[in-house]
């Protein structure tokens, strides 16, 4: 076994090549070396960038307990049937303790197993700002080279990394419950902004209709052309999820045609950018000062308000020797 | 008036006299000097930080219609009462395209607008990565220097910015409703590890009593000394809103006692020299870029598949002049 720290570069352009010939435990090994960040890590995702098309990714987010998984699993099938080839990233967020998942994918990919079509792996938020976003980015690049044409992300919650995560995405479905509020919720928490498809559920319980009526009434305020759909689901027993691919593969459409896809794209390479460079500053300057025992000193005198945390900036920058 | 961009070096100095003698118009604009960044921010904190004590600081969070800022409210409201001078800060989900904050604080102010104990202010995420919870962590240095030594800072969702702020408090309170999921959900969202006090708001609901036993359950899990608290309110009526405050107010004192505090602060520090070493990478290196059209010329050839984007990063590196 190789860790994503010890692998050597002729070992990644190895890994690299198995993952484009579409070897299950080379992508798996792929996206825990992405996983991991450094060295390993660039080298292969500069390799598997280039070789790879751009693939079609959703987002499908919502809050914690509205079935996300079930549909998305559910979408996943129906893409199946349609004879596309299915990438899931399930994106945990992460204990700031522990840095560790919650959620595994093992009870997940046993519905899939026998089928090398579909592809599912849960990824880590990692304790860096923008990591998440980063990293999910760099585990659909691995995805697209191995061959997967539609790329579902999904993500808990509404948060700021959420967002970041739904700008990867060509299509945003924004999944909610009766339960979980009414319309009004849904523009507190930026939602409207986000969504290119709502959908609604565990419709069949109370208050179903009169959210989807409300949703409704909220999206005619929407560009004319960009009013999300509004469907309704019961994705446990697949009800309705076959018309929410429908809109999917539609909006994926539409996106190529209208040229919103190639603007979307460009975001998420600005962003993606961005992430990069703030990783590599974090690498090239806190991280050595931190092993130096530096960052320890600097925190001292900032207890004691010696210090404010800019001039400990200053200390850190004045301590790197490489310009980054 | 004037702007975050153009206000001087001595009308800074100026402005941070005023915030040090709690002046609330001074206090407004230097929370927005803040939330802009840049030098006038720089300047503005390394002036309020040195002169400012440790405020107590609160994080609130839940999701989207949990009832938090009624909860937030209250509180302020019952704290006033014991004599506490209650900054509160209102962390905003932002949208990825307008940039914009959805909620006003104007309403909210209405009902504390004669009281000069209490300053309520909306916070609006900003698009860099990490710049909500340093826009956040500023903010309390304001509250504090101004003279609040209770700050509440109310967040939606469970994303890693909501994490990240969660850093910055010493006690969190986790605001759930009957409605929004069971335990489990709680659990998944890796709320459990953030929460030092668990509040069922809207507790006189269906499944209130339901959500308590199983909270209660959950959280005989969490290691000796650190169970999280789990109260019952009515947040709309005021009920059981003292009882929380207690909890808040003895935990806070815990955190003294036990030193737990000093190393929740030495965490808080920490993150924000991060925060403010990758802001400071991005307007040394990405912003100078953006000006003069690299970045532009960069994703062109990131579209064509010319280039990866470590490679991107390394030609962003390489037009820096200035080391960061």
């Amino acid at each position: 076994m190789h860790t994503g720290h010890d692998i050597s570069g002729a070992e990644v352009d190895e890994l690299a090549a198995a993952v484009l010939r579409g070897e299950p435990r080379a992508i798996g090994r792929a996206l825990t070396v992405v996983e991991r960040s450094g060295e390993p890590a660039e080298r292969l995702v500069s390799i598997l960038f280039r070789s790879s098309p751009w693939p079609n990714v959703v987002g499908i987010t919502g809050p914690p307990g509205a079935g996300k998984s079930t549909l998305v699993d559910g979408l996943a099938g129906a893409a199946r049937h349609r004879g596309h080839r299915v990438g899931i990233i399930a994106v945990d967020p992460t204990s700031p303790f522990t840095g560790g998942a919650i959620l595994g994918d093992r009870v997940r990919m046993l519905r899939h197993s026998t089928d090398p079509g579909v592809f599912i792996r849960s990824m880590a938020s990692r304790r860096h700002p923008g990591g998440l976003a980063a990293a999910t980015a760099e585990g659909v690049y691995v995805l697209a080279a191995a061959g997967f044409d539609l790329v579902l992300v999904e993500t808990v919650g509404v948060g700021q990394s959420e967002v970041a995560v739904a700008e990867l995405a060509g299509t945003t479905v924004v999944v909610l419950v009766p339960e979980g509020g009414d319309a009004i919720q849904v523009l507190k928490a930026g939602l409207m902004e986000i969504a290119d498809i709502f959908v609604v559920n565990k419709s069949d319980r109370e208050g179903g209709d009169r959210l989807v009526a409300a949703l409704e009434e909220t999206v005619d305020f929407a560009a004319p052309g960009s009013r999300p759909a509004v469907r309704k689901t019961v994705a446990t027993v697949g009800e309705g999820v076959d018309r929410v691919l429908d809109d999917i593969l539609a909006h994926q459409l539409h996106l190529v045609a209208t040229g919103a896809g190639r603007r979307r794209r460009e975001r998420t390479l600005r962003l993606t950018i961005q992430h990069l460079l703030t990783r590599r500053a974090l690498r090239e300057t806190w991280f050595p000062a931190e092993a130096s025992g530096l960052v320890d000193a600097l925190i001292e005198q900032l207890l004691q308000r010696a210090l404010s945390p800019y001039e400990a900036v200053e200390r850190l920058l004045g301590n790197s020797g490489a310009p980054a």
